[in-house]
């Protein structure tokens, strides 16, 4: 094992320790303020209760670790010249975060109502965890924030995220032992096997071991440091540890572990890209285990509180009068007199201690990754158009005709380095293979000789854990580039709450003037639940959907293309939006292609639409309307549509698919929505109509309750009923297929008694024939594997 | 650190070794039988097409090392009567784990009509992926299985969950390297802190390193001998490596290393049990590298298959004739000849090998918990009862009260050892602290003095990892025991998909015959929504209800207690439930009381009923009825209709409360529904019902869509819109207030003109002077923080 290294830089004047512990002092009094303080920000007259918040909301345990580190790391970046973007794991970091942007001036740049003087400190502590005001995270109105850690677990990941294809940005990481024992953290420290030295950014983590969550110790805290040593060395990083509570040698301490560190980055940096070493290597990380509360009062009421969990949010309240003097004492301790002027504006001294302009980590045009996006370059989506001549001739594979247009995404975007593809081990399992025709998975692990598609420039990521993959991808999202999420539809659920924190993270961005749009959220849920007849009832889960739609409406997309050309739009048009998360479902079998590409750009342009040439109604007034979600709903409401044209020929049928669900909301709630009138026009005011949805049924009632013709809709869709079966048996299962639609055609439209009994008679028959088939020979029966749509019909 | 350690036991003889190397023949060939035929399952005549299945569905990769494992694992469980399970974590196990079963017996005494003879053999295969079937994972089906492993991450927790207070149980976890990178199951290799070796029984991590998932490596397979031993060393265990491919060697070596596991498992039980040793124990882990699809054929068309990735799911298909060789080549390589006699039973001194009765990993009852539950003592919750003499009088915090219950619960079945309270470090958070007054956090991990409740034999598990508490807790209930997981709202997202699989889980034991039902799964999702100002908008998601809701209807359970005392009948009636998923949705925060003991009783017993006491139609038809599902859309509603009593004397209110809210649906979609008659009764046929509700409005309209009255339902809830407030400015900013649900009332209600103008200018003044209150105070202004219902109303 590497020996713990030396540290390389030179050591800290005591000037420059002076300057430092300053800038410390005043982060850690601008974050008491801002839990503690309404007015009297620079206690110019004696504390009283009127200058006190009435309600105390917010954290300081974590906070004064942060103020630590970001004034050591702004010492590196000035000292070197760093490109560096922070990232506060901890949770509630937010007061001091916020306290470094306002000393760097940033803050008061992007909010000029809150300068950098008296009264904007009166306001920057007002507005803190107060209404109208800011939240207790680092959320998107913080300058230089891309990681919000109101949920925790996902620092690491968005860290590595903004490090990928950024070769001079360094991302400190602050992950906090709390945090550290999430799952999603726990497996995030094995992203080291997917950087690549030579092309990709540094990370570099900094384990804030404070000790304690919110009343418990941390595990990290309370193992061995042999145990700690082993752990992180068996992740693949050097760890430095940083230890102490005194603050002299502490700030020497660190600031040789930053130096070390920083100079082992370029190291390995350097080895890559100029000695053209190819191996994995030692990443350093630092381990910083400070007090928790550090600096804040030692006992409140008798008890522990510095270094204890009681510190963990505001140490003591104001119930008491005597807290009314702690606090004071406290706030003083910092000296605010030292660091700020009579204007209340931080000493130039200690100010000159931040880097300058866009060094400044709170301005980093990186944490503003809109700023920086540029649009990618997309091959024309028609060209890769598979032919149709007649609807439902013949058969494609919707997936695989995405993953050749994927792959000239990734070649026009080679050059620009700001096009990646994720999933969970499944891209080829999920047909994009030809991806792999223009690039590799990203591997920076042990290889042997017969490895296929591993390179450390890889643009595949591939990890068997959704967390990573989503992790990551909103890390290079929200640092200006694009991307797409491929993913087994049951198992994005895994990530359920993680889209929930991206999405708030898309709104409250949006509200914030200075940040730019950034790439949409993409994903392309394959392998779904209607072909999962192989992996069986584990791997059936249509449920995402139903999940996304509970989010702001102007951020949600959802998309079901029936065939491979309405997928090329559909991908296309996603890949070229931003502020969205997309959700495309479309399956990766062999399967009917309807609509050749004219057709495919008209559907999706309009997002849904009657298809006339499977309807017979004549654009009149139909008897019943078939409407279809899906690629499997679509091809089992079409062979219902062809079994009733035999069987009822006077029957008047017209088909709807829909492609975009979202036009099946009123206009009113949501911007895709159809106006009631278009509803209407599409789907009768009277007629029944027999919907075959892709996921769980309630979903297209709970969009379209208000519509005029609501109580005649009646859905078809996942019953949760699933199984190791037979692709048609799955949808017998569920009553989405052919017969079990054509029954509720029946059941709904006024036939002659005699005709109604000789269909109904036709479609048991078909079940009961489906039934004995597939227990004899375990696949479906030729009906059904034959069947296409007539091509004279 | 503790060096390599040398084996204990006694080498294997040549003879055991034949006979372990013979059954694992079997299980092999068995395993591959279930893929591949359909008949002629002892080759009894020359493999024609025929014989094979049309549709070849499984995997291969992982079930060579789940049979070398689990033919090892019998040997010392007979050698020292060992009581075991065994859980599967690699996903696609199944063919492995059902031939095991099958040549222990236990699968034919479960299943007549799969005898253990060659009939049998021949249902056996056909059955495997088959429609009709069983499916590729330990799913319930399986004797023996707790854990199905379709979706991958959890077999570690659940491992650990059915382990704790089970002292004489050894679970032995299969590990696959490709679950290994899940998020959860990264994190989960810190259980060993939470497990007391005194009165818990063991886990026996075994991470099966064969190198790849569905078509790359596995990073853990792909990271230095010294990394991998240290990073388990840094988790706290004592790794033992197993590392080959030549049989004979392998046999010695994972005999040598079980024999040592288990000495070193047994030397720290005794040394905690007889010893009183208190700290920490290195519990031992092996680590067994082998070849994936080992014994499969080495290499298929050209390209290396044995030890690859393409020996992960099935070698090769059938479409090519020379292919039929291979696998008839393949097949007998095992010699079934040596292993079947002339009837297909597996010959007497090979099934010898197993362990007897219960002793065999798949009849052990651990493994059908329910066999084992027995129901919890439970104190008369109507002792904890807050008194109530006027509603709405006094305040309370209702889990505070809960609390109560539960320490009393522990206190009653401290004896029995089977009740656990779980939660990501918020216990105390969530206000259930009294529960500390009757045990401890589970920890096991190093203490100091200034530490409190924390105690290796706690039966508070507590980490920041939702996944660990979902985790534990399955497998502590699949094993028969009972629990309760209290988490903040927003962040039960993160096992969204674990609870999929819980409820796919239930949904399929049920169809098993003999499963016995287990014990629910209770939540406790408090710190909610509308209580989350301090936290702000990443804390605010009230979703999970919407998610549960897909599930089947049997198995799915939501109640929203508004008081303290309705909390109490809520959560005495789902401990002592079985086989569901029960979601109890209340407040921490203290809040008015509305129902004495009686009134909650009867209340609760419906599970949605009128409150006269705060309607004032008279049991006639109202003008308006209010409904209300949850504590604080409660308050809002009794507050407004208290307004309302004031501002429009006349207007005759109905107040509902829903508890339980699947009775809204039609009773023919859940057990719990109410007819339509009783619905109409409630909600009537044609006048305005507001509708103030907890979670997201959609939910309600999806649960209500098919009632009479469904169009008059205006549903107010959470719409996304969140930030750090004030509790009221919460509810204002998504218009649950009482204002803007008196405002919905009065633009449904016929009013004279002037008193709907003026009743509006009413509530727009409240709205103006709330804004100007808490801008220029931070907390709510008195006319709503005072509000109390009147007490003569």
């Amino acid at each position: 094992m590497d020996p713990q290294p030396e540290a390389t830089g030179q050591p800290l004047s005591s000037d420059e320790i002076g300057l430092i512990h300053a800038w410390w002092r005043a982060a850690n009094y601008l974050s008491v303020g801002q839990i503690y303080l309404l007015d009297n920000p620079l206690l110019r007259e004696p504390l009283k209760m009127d200058h006190v918040k009435p309600r105390l909301l917010g954290h300081w345990g974590t906070t004064p670790g942060l103020n630590f580190l970001y004034v050591h790391l702004n010492r590196v970046i000035k000292a070197r010249g760093l490109n560096a973007l922070f990232i506060a794991g901890p949770g509630h970091g937010a007061p001091g975060v916020v306290a470094n942007t306002w000393l760097e001036g940033t803050y008061s740049e992007v909010y000029p109502a809150i300068g950098p003087d008296e009264d904007g400190l009166r306001q920057l502590f007002r507005q803190f965890s107060f209404p109208g005001g800011i939240p207790s995270h680092a959320s998107p109105d913080t300058p230089g924030s891309i990681h919000e850690g109101g949920e925790l677990g996902y620092s690491l990941l968005h860290a590595f995220g903004a490090a990928f294809d950024n070769p001079d940005l360094i991302v400190a990481c602050v992950v906090g032992d709390g945090e550290a024992e999430t799952g999603p953290l726990a497996t995030s420290w094995h992203s080291n096997k997917f950087l690549n030295p030579a092309t990709d950014g540094a990370v570099l983590p900094i384990l804030h071991l404070n000790g304690y969550k919110i009343a418990s110790p941390t595990v990290l805290a309370r193992i061995s440091h042999t145990e700690l040593d082993a752990l992180f060395r068996g992740y693949g990083y050097l760890p430095i540890f940083v230890d102490g509570e005194e603050p002299d040698a502490m700030h020497r301490a660190i600031a040789a572990a930053l130096d070390d560190a920083v100079d082992r980055i370029h190291a390995i940096q350097k080895a890559a890209r100029d000695g053209g070493v190819t191996t994995r290597p030692l990443w350093p990380m630092i381990v910083l285990r400070s007090l928790k509360g550090w600096t804040g009062p030692k006992i409140v009421d008798g008890q522990k509180s510095e270094g204890f969990w009681r510190a963990h949010q505001v140490p003591f309240t104001m119930d008491k009068p005597e807290h009314l003097g702690l606090l004071e004492e406290w706030m003083r301790s910092y000296h605010p007199e030292e660091l700020f002027d009579d204007g209340g504006r931080l000493r130039p001294e200690i100010a000159a201690l931040a880097p300058r302009g866009d060094r400044r980590m709170s301005a980093n045009p990186h944490a503003n990754g809109g700023a920086l996006m540029r649009p990618l370059r997309l091959p024309d989506f028609a060209s890769y158009a598979v032919p149709v001549v007649h609807p439902g001739e013949s058969d494609g594979e919707a997936t695989q005709v995405m993953g050749t247009f994927l792959r000239d995404v990734v070649r026009e975007n080679a050059q620009a380095r700001n096009f990646r593809v994720f999933g969970p081990d499944e891209t080829a399992s999920n047909r994009l293979q030809t991806i792999f025709e223009a690039t590799d998975r990203s591997w920076d692990a042990e290889t042997i000789a017969d490895d296929v598609h591993l390179d450390p420039s890889g643009r595949v990521m591939e990890v068997l854990s959704e967390h990573c993959c989503q992790g990551w991808l909103e890390g290079y999202l929200l640092t200006g580039r694009h991307g797409l999420f491929s993913c087994y539809e049951a198992f994005i659920h895994i990530v359920d709450s993680m889209v929930n924190q991206h999405a708030k993270w898309l709104k409250t961005a949006k509200e914030v003037p200075w940040r730019r749009p950034i790439a949409s959220l993409n994903y392309l849920l394959t392998s779904h639940v209607w072909r999962q007849d192989h992996n069986g009832f584990s791997h059936q889960d249509p449920g995402f959907v139903d999940h996304v739609v509970n989010k702001k409406a102007d951020i949600v997309r959802v998309y079901f293309p029936p065939d491979a050309n309405t997928l090329l739009f559909v991908t296309d048009h996603c890949l070229r939006s931003w502020d969205r998360i997309n959700v495309i479902v479309a399956g990766k079998q062999p399967s009917p292609q309807w609509l050749d590409m004219n057709a495919a750009i008209k559907h999706c342009t309009r997002g849904i639409g009657i298809w006339d040439w499977a309807s017979n109604d004549r654009s009149g007034e139909p008897d019943v309307v078939m409407a279809c979600a899906g690629d499997v709903p679509t091809l089992e409401t079409l062979a219902a549509v062809s079994l009733l044209r035999v069987q009822l020929p006077e029957l008047k049928v017209r088909v709807v698919n829909v492609v975009d669900l979202m036009t099946l909301q009123p206009n009113s709630q949501h911007p895709h929505g159809l106006s009631d009138s278009a509803f209407d026009a599409l789907f009768t005011t009277d007629k029944p109509v027999i919907f075959a949805y892709h996921g769980y049924p309630a979903l297209i009632h709970r969009l379209t309750y208000k519509r005029t013709n609501h109580q005649n809709i009646h859905v078809h869709g996942f019953e949760e009923e699933g199984s190791t079966t037979t692709p048609f048996d799955m949808v017998v299962r569920n009553h989405l297929d052919r017969f079990h639609l054509m029954g509720k055609v029946i059941d709904h439209v006024e036939l002659p008694d005699s005709a109604a009994a000789y269909a109904k008679q036709t479609i048991d028959d078909q079940l009961v024939e489906h039934k004995r088939y597939i227990a004899a020979h375990g696949i479906d029966m030729p009906a059904v594997r034959d069947w296409r749509w007539p091509s004279g019909a």
